[in-house]
């Protein structure tokens, strides 16, 4: 397909396709003359995939064009390429610089304690930079320093009944036959699904408040 | 106690305690001269409730006011003022206008989709207004937009293995036995945790992605 065809196929606007394109998102279409190129189903989903990096992701260009350069890279293995994509969504939370001791030391314990927890304990493979490590720690720490409990003992049980939740995602992304489109839908899932999931959190925390609190009646009923 | 050591004990500084008080989300101490006034536990536990608020939810000023004004509202029951105050807690997505009426009969349907498959399948209690179910159906419609399938079985897959844990999140909020602690332990939980519940799911992920495309060695023994 040609230019306007692929724009009205894939809802993107033609300016932010050349955009893409100029930028090295995508890749150009077959040469057809000096002034046209053909377009086709790789170039539809590579663009989806970037609008959802971009617009729901949050990302920016830079850091959408290093996750695909991973994701297309043959080099490395799945599980590796699927790591480095995921390494590379934002947030991006590094630890305090050797300048501040104190938190450092503080940051480094409890690290080492949820890594004791997730390794150790729970047997989870996870990488030794893993990135999510770090946003958790930030977390913890954040929950912490404000005066709120935050036990390995709760985190454990998060950890645990979020663990099949995972599992099951993977059905949906092994669905995806090719290599490259399996990492796709990692990078999209992984974003796309954390708003619907937080969403999903706070409807049951009113079920339940509903519930614990409201024997006698539905709140809707007492509303309409 | 007196502001210096309010300051001490909750870790706040003097000039952001000075300005909470100006802006009415904290309550004055009481007078002891023209210009002391004394603090106590609930000053603390509410700076911690202000700065979460704030530092992790990401709140406006306006928005911390109105959710605390909730809270400390004793004319309704507990589970209206657990609601309404996790009700104002952003993001607040709104329909879209009458101004684009395909948009809106396209949410219209999403949103109803959702509410079906939630209160007459799941038999969840929610609010007709919940604000959840706006912010749920603007993330299915986007990831429908680009492309991604989310069917009903996926988050019927979701909500049954979230209720579990929001259930046992309740467990902790219980153990504050004051009506008013609860609330604010409600508030601060909700936000407090969302980033923890992110970070463990994408540490999930790498495990179950290790576990399935790494039969042989440990991604670890490979990159130390």
């Amino acid at each position: 397909m040609r230019l306007a065809e692929l724009s009205e196929c894939s809802g993107v606007p033609v300016a932010s396709i050349k955009f893409y394109l100029r930028e090295g998102l995508l890749a150009p279409g077959a040469p057809v003359t000096a002034r046209q190129a053909e377009y086709g189903e790789d170039h539809v989903r590579r663009l989806r995939l970037i609008r959802a990096m971009l617009k729901v992701g949050g990302m920016s260009v830079t850091q959408a064009r290093d996750v695909l350069a991973v994701a297309d890279d043959p080099a490395s293995d799945r599980h590796e390429r699927l790591g480095i994509a995921a390494a590379m969504l934002p947030p991006h939370v590094a630890e305090p610089t050797e300048g501040n001791p104190a938190a450092l030391a503080r940051w480094r314990a409890v690290h080492d304690e949820l890594r004791t927890l997730l390794v150790d304990e729970l047997g989870w493979r996870l990488h030794d930079a893993a990135p999510a490590l770090n946003t958790l720690t930030r977390a913890v720490i954040a929950l912490r320093d404000l005066g709120y409990r935050c036990t390995l003992e709760y985190l454990r049980r998060y950890a645990t009944a979020l663990h099949p939740i995972a599992d099951k995602e993977y059905l949906v992304i092994e669905e995806f036959a090719v290599p490259d489109e399996a990492i796709e839908a990692t990078v999209a899932y992984t974003v796309l699904y954390e708003p619907i999931i937080l969403a999903l959190r706070r409807l049951a925390h009113e079920d339940v408040s509903a519930r614990r609190y409201r024997t006698a009646r539905l709140r809707s009923e007492s509303v309409t």
